[in-house]
């Protein structure tokens, strides 16, 4: 599948979508995507910028919730014509999705949303790809008609991505299963490596995390063979206002794609066995 | 708690909301409703008709999803007029609220929308009572925050719900204990006995479920002690457009409901016990 | 069926298991059984007293086991004469079953020893009435196949009891649904009140409880409709040599066993509406 | 950590412990482990042949148990010593643990079994290696706890193994994070990629598999960084006496082990990021 500029796909080099959860400033935007933009071209590794202008769904009404719409898009805007590289957003059910749609090049549902039939409906009518969250209650087959939805609008561009699945409460597991099962949809499935160790919930009024978790997953997903990678990353995850303990280093950053890479090239320089069964 | 006509709590005999999943017609939405008000008159039962104009979130988009909001909200409201019953419906992100408000007396929130700050607080900031399902992927203390959201509007008329949490794929199971959590937030707790025993995705295009548990779940709620208890019911639950595997048969409430009494009155004789440790 | 001294079965009241998690000494065990003894008796309550006599899967090798084999069958010899009730302890794969079954009336196997074939059967061919708990990662049909391997001994008198099912890392969840399920294997159904409520693993080197929740879980079972009810007590819990945190204060069991003979009775006034769908 | 005649752990490539579920019969496992040998010594992987002499925990009484102690320990002998590979077995509660420990070079604990304390200490006191399988109901820190039991004994040989954790009914998840949690405990970490594709009691009688996701896990446990790799392998598997569904076919495995010895390589190729943060 075509998706901004390039190839997504098991026969490509994993794609990386990574940024800030969510937009705290116009300058840091502009700085980690400038930063993220030049560690991936090194790598050779096609990037789309991540970050959100409004964090709907944060568990306590007093947390920050991003700049809002406005302010959000034009920092959007300028770090695609700044920095040159294609950027996500996540929408919601209020989201002006024309808006929206009219500056990003990928739209992203929320987990939660996944089975909103008109929501998700609304967002691939716009014809932009969309990258649609796995909901932490659904079984990884259970996205085919979530697929099925989307495509009828006659969008073609969708990925489903695997963020965990509850798991007890207050935790999520990923399973590794799911990412080949997803495959089965036909369509390029990326793996959420950061909101996959959040502790829903976890600290009271708000989700804790377990960022060392962050590469023992992200290894493992790049093992069983994916088209993306999804990681939320900050300059200083400790200061975050959103996420912050699951977000990974941006310093840390180029060390961890360095070895992603070399189990990519492994695992995609033959087929997968499992499908030759 | 003042609810509709009545007082809800755990020192009032338990209320019952009841309907068929999804409104079929006029004269199967008067009917039912007709009975389960002569019924719950009978025996003494708090009574709210419950029934969907709009089933937002099937498993598939091939499925039924319901008359629509214009002729639903005509059909309620007939049901509140000619069979002299309170109503409630379930209202979703793109829902005008404003409009379902001005006729229906509860309004409720689906399990899957249950984090989503704009939409509990739209919904609560109506004014009438709000029934807050509790979503599949959350810890029953996780609901504090969301009932602080709906009672950050000035509604205090929140009551919040039970319906089962993710068990492994495909499966849900109802935590007992959730009940006793969940009546520290201060709100009337409601179990619903019919959407627990749901196997979501269970059927491929649409979710399963086992009827024969919805007795089983009722009696031991009812003897945690709620204040309320959900269940969908249909007259002829195998011909249910929507949800009929786990509907209730409209011609076995009764009975159902005079065990239910039984236990109601036994468990709210004396102060719970765990409360006085 | 013929348990002890009395009838089991859901035509017939609950019976009562119950006594300390282990053997701590003489005098408190003849106190203990006294008094349950007392209670019960005063309450019509079949009981059979419990406890053990080693506790063989401690979390930590550091935690106090019991007073071994023969100091144990002493104590519970001389309950069973002093005090004159039937006695049960539960025993292990290395215990020699003989001089068990030759004190006490009724064996209880451990739930993570419910898939050993030899052990089940070993125990079983004792001829004693056995009550078998499920595994916590079991699901409730599949202790058809255990019922299946004791029975083959020739013993009839067995039993299966719920103690809580795997529910993420250090939670359990009581699921009861399976006590109806389990009603199918034609065996008396027991409900583990106190176990269902542990957190195991849950405190590092020793698993924490929720003793609060055991009035809970134990009324929700009962409304189902149990044969028998397990519960540990303690004289002073937060002083108990083993599973303290989930034990129920002996001086509240009264209360509680009322509150749950006014659930059972009117539960079992009539047939349970889900075998006649 | 020396195991047989190699040595085990991060800084080393990957061991294999492989071999068919049961024994079967003397020539059968003469010639898998011939065909293990010589595509394992191709390779460099160092091997140890698994198989066992009696399956104690099957689900149904009716089901293949093996050939029995005797016969069993004579084929693990002749295998020993005609092909020339360490041998490793499971042993049970009843297992007379001395006769097995002159035979075998590894002695195994179940997952079932990992709690009872004597008996993981009477296996350990033997002082060959053991590999003890973690517990579906347990956490991945828990086993802390089960190590300090096996060390106890003086024996430090001690690995531990991931096969899956409880997810809901019938079913099993591989949580990654816990390959890198146990690496905690200072012991080996084993991934079991095929019983963590088990579906247990999935077949009613049996328990059923899923061995298209064996390669699945295999490369992702991998990718974690682990020190050895278990598998049970079967020239045909469709015929296999037992856990046939989840046994890798063994006209597969070389293939298979090329892939993991890549992923392997790049993995080990440079610390392990997460714990260096």
């Amino acid at each position: 599948m075509k998706l901004c500029n390039f190839e997504a796909g098991l026969n490509q080099p994993f794609f990386l979508i990574a940024g800030p959860c969510v937009i705290e400033s116009e300058q840091m935007s502009l700085d980690t995507a400038g930063t993220l933009k030049e560690i991936t071209s090194a790598l050779g590794i096609p990037f789309i910028f991540k970050s959100s202008f409004d964090k709907a769904n944060r568990s306590s009404m007093n947390s920050f919730r991003g700049l809002g719409l406005e302010t959000g898009l034009q920092i959007l805007e300028k770090v695609k014509q700044q920095i040159g590289v294609p950027v996500l957003t996540d929408v919601h059910e209020d989201t002006p999705l024309a808006e929206v749609a009219a500056v990003v090049d990928v739209m992203q549902t929320p987990a939660f949303l996944c089975r909103q039939t008109n929501f998700i409906q609304s967002v691939a009518s716009h014809g932009i790809p969309v990258n649609i969250k796995k909901g932490q209650f659904m079984a990884p087959w259970d996205m085919d008609n979530v697929v099925s939805k989307a495509k009828a609008t006659g969008n073609q561009q969708i990925m489903v991505c695997e963020r965990g699945v509850s798991f007890g409460y207050n935790n999520l597991v990923s399973d590794m299963r799911s990412l080949a099962v997803m495959r089965e949809t036909g369509c390029p499935v990326v793996f959420d490596a950061t909101h996959s160790v959040q502790l829903p919930g976890g600290q009271g009024n708000c989700s804790g995390g377990q960022r060392e978790h962050v590469p023992v997953l992200a290894r493992a997903a790049m093992a069983v063979g994916i088209a993306g990678l999804f990681m939320e990353t900050h300059p200083k995850p400790e200061e975050a206002l959103s996420d912050g303990p699951n977000s990974w280093p941006l310093h840390r950053i180029k060390e961890l794609l360095e070895m992603l890479i070399s189990i990519d090239k492994a695992v995609k320089s033959a087929p997968f066995i499992e499908t030759t069964l």
